[in-house]
């Protein structure tokens, strides 16, 4: 393999959290990277970021995560021609896209499930499908794996919580995709996996919300809050599993998280 | 409570399977019973069985399963003027609903996961909000409940298995949203319950896709299948359960089961 | 069947809680009753209550809960000659023993564990070998079962807690025990159930950690916590399923839990 | 750190299987090995390969897995005058006992069930204790943890199946323990994780029991089954994670498993 291997990974945010995270330590460790998101300049500046470091990024804009305009971002990212010249060879796609749907069920709108359900589950249809499809043609790695799909969860992958209705739905949903996913595709050396956040990950948003001294604290403090880079870590373990022992499913959350 | 006590199932098929058997149950046990379902002429069929065995039943016909036709037919129901003239009074409703789609995964067309997605989880948000709204106004019956609303789930609200992804998304993304439920309505004494139906019901379809003697040997045999109205009586002990003890999920499966 | 079906409960406490109440709603319901449990005086009281109130039951005081014991004391139900000398036919079990060993693991002894073990799982796989071995001579009842065999978990059963390690590690342990059962003896027409208790349920014990007016509101309001009664109505339930829909698991907590 | 890590592995075999592995990669990791098992040629054995290869190994045979025996043992251990004379510095503990009692429920005796709670779980409590107690004395390390104690569990961890009560009873009870330790001692700095081995692993005796040709390329193929080297890698990751982010499960198994 001369080719870099290519990393595709949707959800990126303002650049602070896992998909971004991901991004830095696959880059770092010899992938190029593929980078979907809404925000233009956000992908653009962490593409900016990544070639600093030596790394190959591009950005790949979405308007909104539906199946079609994922469909769709997936061809462009296909076709794009790499600085290099070279061929992509993907390998790893991560699913990090969510949308924040928090409150009582009595203020879940029509507009706010239907939000979860196109955004969690059906854009991730298409780019399971997209990812399924492409891993189908590589030749198996080193690790006897064509490929590797991974899907970041969250505490309400598994538990419904009161405020949580919408947020749920959707999570409950892809989950359950990327089990049967494992089931089926496994069989083809494709590897899926599911990794459970129980807990909060810090970026600028959940720092916004902590103001003050609190906020510093909580910041300063390893031990309470997850690190996107953290979480980027098990994905790169995850993909360095050798087919004889793959892992669908684990969970990660701070030492001192109560659960 | 002068006024007979009103189920609305929403989901009856062509009147073999769980939800005109939960009719036929409540129905018996003194409920006057509202129907939801695509097909008009099923549903006048079982209104007219419910009625010749002396029960009070109305059809809801919906041209699908969306948020806002479930809206309206609600709203039908509410002001539909029964026989008696006497005012409903809303005590259980049942989302019965459900769609069928499997096969591999790469045969799962946008069309299909959307549909999933919407015939399960979207339209049973709106289902489960117009009940919960509408049980927020009763007084506590004698067992200290609001009313209760129920859902019938599958093997798929559990287990995404090769060949269920779009079916078990939906079934999942259902799943968290009554464990939400129960979570904060519980509180206000509305009894929110989710039951597992893990083995194959006996219905016109799935008698039909056993054909000659095997078909007619698994028929006969209530330990390899199950029955509608066992499942209805599930949920008319659900309903019966006091507020000191009330159940969210249990599972249903016959005696022979493999599982 | 001209015989009374009977009942045998193991784990009867002070007679306020699950088995007692069991007792109780399987007498009023024409069981006989076979009690077991280690304080005689109590099972004393709880038979001549039972039999004022026109049941049948009888005592059988048991030293420990060990393996052996187990297995002799059944014995002896089977060999009592019941007051109106026709044969006993024996038609539920339920197991509801259990050995409170709370607080942070370091302070948990092997004595601790062992009791917890032993009590909890040792001495349930001899209660369920007599019942499984009595239950495979019966015939077929009009629900299709052989017999039910019952057990009592609680949250302890599913998830590990702080502080609760001794006694989760037997609520698991039992519980993986009675799903093995409910796989391998359904095709027997046997069922096997298993209840989780998420909540306290109202016994003297219960209430007697909750001293003055916090405890008489606790005790007055069941949204709060569970009844015996209720739990045994449960069961109860559970025996009259059909064979072509049965439950092994469900879960029970007041209206107002926090889960 | 001057001295190097240790690392304490409980249940070795006959040096085939994820103890010994465990041993082999830890030990190329640059940890010291402390091997515990009850066949003092086959710890010999591994020892002596450990030394050629450069690592520091001590092999401590233990007659039975009892609670007292795993604390003398243990104690032991601790005591053992190092060949480098270096004071050992406890890192990591690996509860990887197991005993198989498989079958038909009623061929389970009382001396079965003793022996898989007591091997399985007791025995595990002495473990656990002693290396808790032993991590509470340590600094953090770079990666902010006191710690590791890690858990080889089973698809028996998770799911009583016919053939497993007993084996199942003793899998469930002591993955309750690691979840409450993780809950208890995580606000401490100690990391406790379980993996689900959910498949057959490599050894002697899972080789032995598939003879010829089938037997052969199931050993060829590692799309059929785990290899302890790679189910030591998932430990060497675990211990591996910063305590942002901290896994207490995963579960492992082959490509092609059935799941």
């Amino acid at each position: 393999m001369s080719a870099k291997p290519l990393l595709i990974v949707a959800g990126i945010g303002n650049g602070t959290g896992t998909g971004a995270a991901t991004a830095r330590v696959f880059s770092k460790a010899g992938y190029r990277v593929a980078l979907i998101a809404r925000n233009a300049e956000h992908l653009k500046h962490l593409v900016d970021e990544l070639a600093s470091s030596g790394g190959e990024a591009a950005a790949f804009p979405i308007p909104e995560y539906t199946y079609d305009a994922v469909e769709h971002v997936w061809d462009n990212i296909v076709e794009h021609a790499w600085p290099s010249g070279q061929p992509s060879d993907l390998r790893v796609a991560l699913w990090n896209v969510g949308v924040n749907v928090f409150g009582s069920f009595l203020t879940v709108t029509a507009k706010d499930i239907q939000a979860s359900l196109e955004v969690h589950v059906t854009a991730g249809f298409a780019f399971s499908r997209k990812a399924i499809l492409a891993f189908k043609k590589n030749e198996l790695d080193v690790n006897g794996s064509k490929g590797t799909l991974l899907f970041t969860g969250a505490t309400a992958s598994v538990r419904g919580n009161v405020f949580t209705s919408a947020f749920a739905a959707g999570k409950f949903g892809i989950r359950a995709l990327s089990q049967s996913l494992a089931k089926e595709f496994g069989k083809e050396n494709i590897h899926v996996a599911h990794v459970i956040i129980d807990g909060s990950i810090l970026t600028d948003l959940s720092l916004s919300r902590r103001p003050g001294e609190a906020g510093e604290a909580w910041k300063a403090n390893p031990d309470l809050r997850l690190e996107g880079e953290s979480i980027a870590k098990a994905y790169l373990y995850l993909i360095q599993q050798d087919r004889s022992a793959w892992t669908w499913e684990l969970d990660l959350r701070p030492a001192h998280e109560k659960w």
